[in-house]
């Protein structure tokens, strides 16, 4: 069992970053990303953390050819000096931990999930908007929400009435010959998977704005998907109890990931009612 | 030095709260009021904590007769599930930390504190306000605006533009005889000072008022103070640059508090300008 000191300020103020880096293969998919993602926090947040080359080895190692989870932690690090001030540390923390990998039905890209509309509003910030900090009590209570094994995710607002994301995924509103994925300028995270998407999207010729999305068009979708680093994309079934279509585009950009996210010796889904 | 599971949620999501508890005199200071703190936001996140009692004993045995700040951290707890869900843990993690006694210069509240005005907006959340949880990149961040040691403080504004607190401190604006705190519905925490301060301001029957304070308000303000556990009731001497009123009314509360906050063995500071 890994330990860190009580004087962490990882611990004492969340003063970190994390990311969650799927191995469904044994193999870490998309490091290069989640190692630049982390950078970028750092750099946010002024932690001088240089661990990158080390850490793509530890993550190699601890993943160890399993099917698993890989979890990243890095924090400002531990003082024995109070208060919020960031002064010199030790040094920032790195914790590495390995996770099996999550009880996801294996077709759920091909059926789709159930997903609600959650109640909490999230807080606004550009300064922490986008990075993976370790300040997640908004989602915390917002997975809160509901306990019904049905419900696999809650889609979620800014104050100011924004579309945002799910509490542990992105989202993409699919029109007729387009996708749109919200802003995030003054809250939500900017998810590995969500940029794969938005960057093979548009190589593929698709037209994907980065835009805001009234919270007041959400009961109107029509149909949409979700992305995560462990669900990839994943079409949304049902929302809030209303169906919503799953169609040739969702399956499409399905179909373009498909290559960067096949695990060997597991059979890709067939997909229903794509093109 | 006291470590804690890299697994334990107070880590990985913040999801925790914290206390800081001034022990001038070796004794824990407002102790019931940290309890309850402690207590109401465990309540407000849904942690099933029931330790008050045992801590109670364990601050003061840990202040140990020491002139010191004791710090209290209180998490979700450990567990080996990933994902935000607050799934059942072994139980929440109780930590009791011991810190010197800060360098704040003796005769601050006599003098009154430089002070200056933050660039970052606090973000707002009704679920998290008032509570003193562990999510504290804003004050992190806010902090970092400035290293110029004469600065003791930053004031802070909100997102839609009230005036809400320091990083580290609550804030009253002084009117000729009244009392002006901001309401913390949206953001901010309820100090244990600023809750003692509005007891005994109004015990003694002065007018206190919990109201939203513009921030355009606060380039004209002609006397404000700070309260805190470790700094008491601190006035503004200077508000970015510009001096401030350090009047009769700053000096009656200092005085109406000093019965309980005197430290034995100690000279209180003789106040300058009062009536």
């Amino acid at each position: 069992m890994q330990a860190l000191s009580a004087y962490d300020r990882g611990l004492q103020y969340g003063d970190g970053l994390f990311e969650t880096i799927a191995c469904p293969d044994g193999r870490p998919r998309f490091l290069a990303e989640h190692l630049q993602r982390l950078s970028e926090g750092c750099r946010r947040l002024h932690i001088p953390w240089k661990g990158a080359e080390l850490l793509r080895e530890e993550v190699g190692r601890t993943a160890a050819g399993v099917r698993c989870i890989v979890k990243v932690i890095v924090t400002r690090g531990e003082t024995s000096a109070r208060g919020y001030a960031p002064l010199p540390t030790a040094g920032p923390t790195q914790i590495v931990l390995r996770y099996p990998w999550p009880a996801v039905p294996r077709d759920i890209q091909a059926t789709g999930m159930c997903v609600q509309l959650g109640a909490m509003r999230l807080a606004e910030n550009e300064r922490l908007a986008g990075i993976k900090h370790l300040n997640r009590l908004e989602q915390v209570l917002a997975r809160a929400e509901w306990s019904d094994p049905a419900i696999g995710e809650s889609l979620l607002s800014s104050r100011s009435g924004e579309l945002i994301s799910g509490t542990m995924s992105n989202v993409f509103v699919v029109g007729e010959k387009s996708l749109r994925t919200p802003r995030l300028e003054s809250c939500g995270v900017h998810g590995i998977m969500r940029g794969v998407v938005i960057r093979e999207a548009r190589a593929a010729g698709l037209d994907v704005g980065e835009l805001p999305i009234a919270w007041s068009e959400v009961r109107h979708l029509g149909e949409a998907f979700l992305t995560s680093s462990v669900l990839g994309v994943c079409p949304i079934r049902e929302l809030d109890g209303r169906p919503l279509t799953i169609g040739p585009l969702t399956r499409h950009i399905q179909r373009l990931l498909e290559p960067l996210l096949r695990e060997p010796g597991e059979q890709v889904p067939r997909h229903r009612g794509g093109t």
